[in-house]
């Protein structure tokens, strides 16, 4: 499996140390570095995300590696080519890195089989975000000192939410415990294991958090009977003032962008939480590049 | 405001002594200074332009920067994000310039409030489009020695056009003045103020011009009560033959192209006027050069 | 004409041996040399196809270049622009080198009156698409030694296809022989020529030939006259177990890509003709640098 999951918790640490390294190369004159000089990025993705592509290009561009957006709908796979004959195909022009958004850990996991190249995952279905769960808890270990022994509460759609997922296993990696917050249809019981906590009452949850990760709503999810109604969602999940009153002083509040402001977080607290959420971008791309790097040289995967 | 209405004339002649210097790199061997090594550019369009935005992205490569298109209509823009929060989550990535379309001049004013990097504006709204009014004027300068005291006749639909808007603060900085034509719904006659005339009759307003800019036809409009008939508008307002000849033998003619042959320009015309329209593309890749090395070492809007 | 027509024996052979010196370029750790740094590649596709402009793109950037992706649906030719016109408008930009996917060869000949820049076809309508022969001879005579005197079978579409076109110009130069095979609907008996037999039945026409080049169905034509059944298509014409063991065993098989499992290849066939079709994608991006490299430094066009 690609993904924290599997990551060993040293890792974890050293590929904070390369982004804490790699930060500072974003403030220079010349935001550049020749590390990834004459390496191949490809960016494949079979869902569309300008952000996290984005993210990745630059890190990549940073490095100085040669990056090639590898956009799947726009490719021949309209014309009935297997995700697995594209990727092979793509294997033929040697890439040193895939960055790959997919829509099943399965489908994933087989690509592996197809390249001598790394693979980052950015995005396996409901699986596992790895960059995502990891610049979050960059995010934290740079406010907080550590991600050790936290109360980390996640809220909304944790069914469906690999942003969800990676933050478990991550922060688990380092003695945290989970609060999971959310709708019962969202929010399984059984979710509950070693670490992990359920919890549907948000005004008790927050109380004790450390760390508040607010997952975004996917508002195309609202036809099914998982949201009955988006009103009824805020009311319930939302972050109000009302609510943060409640949660420690020092808790942080993140979110993995974009804020639909309103529906998870109230647009009062926007001068409170925005500045750690665009914090949490600008991290991203100290994160990707420490990525990259690690996995630029030999063959790897995350 | 960002555009060429705030621009004094001393940064116009600077610009100018600027791109004068930089037509010479696209001619060499080795088309590529490293005059903009390790800075990034954002190329940030709210409305599609492959025209313009390649013209930046070539521009901003000869100048050795890293260019990172971010088309909005692509990303979670379409998932509900607003136009300010898709720059901040940008500006955390520390890019140098961003080059941004965008809807509105509200809406251009408010990024420059949310973004440390230098922003160039590729058109906002119906406002201003500053790098085509400069290359217009440059072209104009390099044909007749100066933008000083000329007659500049432009002709169509001034209600709509930030060409037409940009061209007529840059021209009066030169002490030139503007003769407007086109159909009275789509050039108010209010528009007449110091140094600018408004002229219905092309027949005769094209009689002492030293450059006519003809503005290109949306067709898209046709169907509003701006344009009740295209066929009556080339009627009317399209350079022909026969209108030419009225011309004085040195006027220039000025698109910004595309030009729709037939509906603004007789396609008779096309080997007299298309070379120097040609050039002003050419012109326009030295001038966004210009701006761009002179906007990415220190933050500065355009 | 621009193609493996009026391309010399000579000069083809001039680029597969700068294309195996390419070859180990892209398995290097830096992937990169400094060949054509400084000059400007265009990408202009006035039809989609993302496999092999990603193959030209990555081509250009192991040499150094740079390169502007300019597809043409998104740009202003949907405002009604011409060919021309989009052409002449990039050409101020003074590209080095542009590479051109357009509907006809008329479109094309008449653009390469229209530029300094050298000019790649990377396919003009039914004509030709002159590199993909280049890969698959190189191919051919990386795994035979040479692509002399070889009888070369081409099965499928042959009245559409400009691969078969450019394969049956290229092979012919080096006193090969080509079958052509397919329904009479889609194989013009009167393609029949000196150097060229035609060849109904696939059982037979398999039997003696050294090399077996499958050509991709177009699965959007069914609907016309030449597609009655795609079941009936595969039946006759789909290699199959039993047919490929009626070749030589050492027969090549080439196809290229997309495959269409099933259709043009019985897919149970996958791990024996997989390989070889996989190297052609391989060598397609050596024998694309050394194409670009050979036209890159003086106007030329292909």
């Amino acid at each position: 499996m690609l993904g924290i999951k599997a990551l060993p918790r040293e890792e974890i640490e050293a590929i904070f140390s390369l982004a804490k390294s790699f930060q500072e190369i974003s403030t220079r004159e010349v935001k550049k570095v020749p590390a990834l000089r004459g390496k191949t990025l490809i960016n494949l993705f079979f869902e569309n995300s300008t952000r996290t592509r984005t993210s990745f290009e630059l890190a990549a561009k940073r490095l100085s590696a040669d990056v090639v957006n590898f956009s799947a709908s726009s490719s021949s796979l309209a014309k009935g080519e297997t995700i697995i004959d594209t990727v092979k195909n793509l294997e033929a022009y040697h890439p040193d890195i895939f960055v790959i958004r997919v829509g099943s850990s399965a489908a994933l996991y087989a690509l592996t089989q197809h390249t001598e190249a790394s693979i980052v995952n950015a995005g396996d279905g409901r699986n596992e975000h790895p960059t995502q769960a990891l610049l979050d808890m960059f995010t934290v270990s740079q406010q907080l000192g550590s991600c050790e022994k936290l109360k980390v509460l996640i809220v909304g759609d944790i069914l469906h939410s690999r942003v969800a997922r990676s933050n478990m296993f991550g922060f688990r990696k380092f003695a945290s415990q989970i609060i999971l917050c959310g709708p019962p249809s969202l929010v399984p019981f059984d979710c509950a294991e070693e670490g992990i906590r359920v919890e549907y009452d948000l005004d008790a949850a927050v109380e004790s958090a450390d760390v508040i990760i607010m997952l975004r709503v996917q508002q195309e999810r609202q036809t099914s009977a998982f949201f009955p109604s988006l009103r009824e969602y805020s009311k319930n999940y939302a972050l109000t003032p009302r609510r943060l009153a409640r949660a420690r002083k020092d808790a942080l509040v993140l979110h993995p962008g974009p804020v639909n402001w309103d529906v998870e977080i109230h647009s009062s607290l926007k001068w409170r939480v925005h500045p750690l959420i665009l914090k949490q971008a600008e991290n991203g791309l100290a994160v990707r590049m420490a990525v990259l790097f690690s996995v630029g040289t030999k063959k790897r995967t995350l």
